[in-house]
């Protein structure tokens, strides 16, 4: 997607050749800057510290981590060596391990001297296919939309919240969750999307707000208390969120207070859609509650929140009384029975393991639910 | 209740023995600062920045304003002028207008001459009133924490979220919600206590820790959207929240997000909570969605947060993307078929025209609804 006029995918690779160029998130949105990550460790750093983060962009940069290890050493050891560094960063998301699981397929057998070109031919066919797959689920989001606008009075505006940021910074372009709203908004439906600022990190109000408005589509910033309120008085037509990992039954572990934007939309009968790409299905498990490790980050996280002070610098400021503790566990678990539909690159299907295996049989099969 | 180990209430007279102080609630947790009251106009922009806030200390704040003001001009005129002017400093707390209205009542009848020592003495009834009412309080939650705490292995806390601030700080002393918590905390149960950190002013993160911690009671802060999640996992027992409107019916509106933690507890087969003062009842209303009316209030506190910078100065900093708006609805309304119990002055009660007019029969028939 574009900023400032200038097309940018969220990870390409450097004039050299070889470094992987990432833009760095946590300087968003008052920042733009760039990092150029030259080994696995700088890779599994990106991801660990949130420089680079949203489970497809997660995955794409844990690729490029395998091949930026395999240039420094293309051993059998070097290679287990950095998908288990990667693997370890983010214990969440399920494309990270599907990314390296890739990875490790396409490299294992072959002979350490033919791993490095290939590795960075694998990481980038990731990329490209994970284009792909957002601008699918963009287009099979879209008729959604669509039907809502059209029992709308000409040029009201189609009111979508989102949580957190499931736009293209969180994938390699166009995003899970925001692909449908940029498409929709491109092809001149109105739209306004209602961005929960999702604490602790705040990812909606720095990102999904800077991506939107960068693209030009209307928005506004809401705390994530607002949400509920909104619902009850008719000012939100549908929810779109993304998600980390998906059981094969359709339940969603996505950013944490999303379960609660999701018992809001069943509360006042509001669609609420998941948009994902099948990469972020864990077919191993159906019980999201049970069976989805949650993270749990760091208490600094929730006890102080950066932003831009009055002079001009991004300062850190603690919001928490001292004394107190915090706790942060990242993500929570929507239950299928909350969730809508789910929009999928091979199309819109019930959160459920009928609804996943009609449309993914090929991969549905490999689970051990189905 | 105490700060390091003195005494205090929220508001009390002056050595000069006319002006009014309270604490500037905007500087805490980080600076304990108080400010004398000198005129209506002080106490209304007192309670419209939110120097003082809390539904009942709004009210005590505003009957103060109100003996400020006879004390410049004694007059029916200064009198009504001082009401409007207090009435308007916001919107949805209703005990505001039950306390101007017990003020006119008070003095409306006098003459002239007699009104400003009437003032005083109603306004300091009326605070004293706050505190047995909040004591109260207290002593009818107490054995619904107790209950709970029986039946935990020895020495396991009960776990009890709460959000916002409804603790002694948001009243004269004790508290609403708070008051079964200090009181259970004083009588030995071991109590921990999940504080919302409440945004987008974080009364919870800054207010409620503070004055938990002051008072040695176990706490921990969480993001607003962490409850439902904890709730998943057992690790809350009881909420306990507070009110700043409740309709005749048992519909609550308080602080932005208590809905969504009713719909979350509702879910999870946690009870939820509301306490309250019946000044807080406003018996003209059964809708509360409907005929509660939410404070929208500046964007600037979504867009920019405070707190304590690394140099040791409270700092402001933008945490929204530039060019992005922010909408900020103040309250929400949960509605009485996801209210467990209200605890009140007279007891525990159903959230019901019936639950609540068994216990205020005198007051319940004075409304329109019953």
């Amino acid at each position: 997607m574009k900023i400032n006029g200038q097309h940018y995918r969220t990870i390409w690779l450097a004039q050299d050749g070889w470094r992987v160029v990432v833009i760095d998130q946590t300087r968003l949105p008052f920042r733009f800057e760039t990092v150029a990550l030259g080994s696995a460790e700088q890779a599994a750093d990106a991801i660990r510290s949130m420089v680079v983060r949203g489970a497809p962009l997660i995955g794409a940069t844990a690729a490029y981590g395998v091949a930026l290890a395999m240039r420094a050493d293309a051993s059998d050891a070097a290679l287990e060596a950095a998908l288990a560094l990667l693997g370890a960063t983010r214990p969440t998301a399920v494309n990270l391990r599907w990314a390296l699981a890739r990875m490790r397929g396409a490299l294992a057998s072959l002979p350490a001297t033919a791993r490095v070109g290939a590795a960075y031919a694998e990481a980038a066919a990731i990329c490209d296919e994970d284009v792909a797959l957002c601008r699918a689920i963009g287009e099979h989001g879209l008729p959604l939309i669509a039907e809502i606008a059209a029992r709308k009075p000409v040029g009201e505006p189609v009111n979508i919240l989102t949580h957190c940021n499931a736009g293209w910074l969180a994938t390699v372009d166009w995003g899970t969750a925001l692909a449908p709203i940029y498409l929709a908004h491109d092809a001149g439906i109105p739209i306004h999307v209602w961005v929960d600022e999702t604490r602790p990190r705040n990812q909606g109000a720095a990102l999904t707000a800077y991506e939107l408005g960068s693209h030009g589509v209307p928005n506004t910033v809401i705390v994530d208390n607002a949400g509920g309120h909104l619902m009850q008085h008719g000012q939100v037509d549908l929810v779109i969120v993304g998600t980390d990992r998906t059981t094969a039954a359709g339940d969603v572990a996505n950013k944490i207070g999303t379960y609660l934007k999701a018992l809001a939309a069943h509360d006042n009968g509001v669609p609420f859609y998941v948009a994902l790409p099948s990469p972020t299905i864990d077919w191993s498990i159906s019980d999201g509650l049970a069976d989805i490790p949650i993270e749990e980050r760091a208490a600094r996280e929730v006890t102080h929140l950066s932003g831009l002070a009055d002079d001009g610098e991004v300062r850190s400021v603690r919001v928490v009384a001292p004394g107190s503790g915090a706790a942060n566990p990242a993500f929570d678990v929507t239950p299928a029975r909350l969730v809508t539909k789910l929009i999928t690159e091979r199309g819109v299907c019930a959160a459920s393991v009928e609804g996943l295996a009609q449309l993914f049989p090929d991969l549905a099969s490999r689970g051990t639910v189905v």
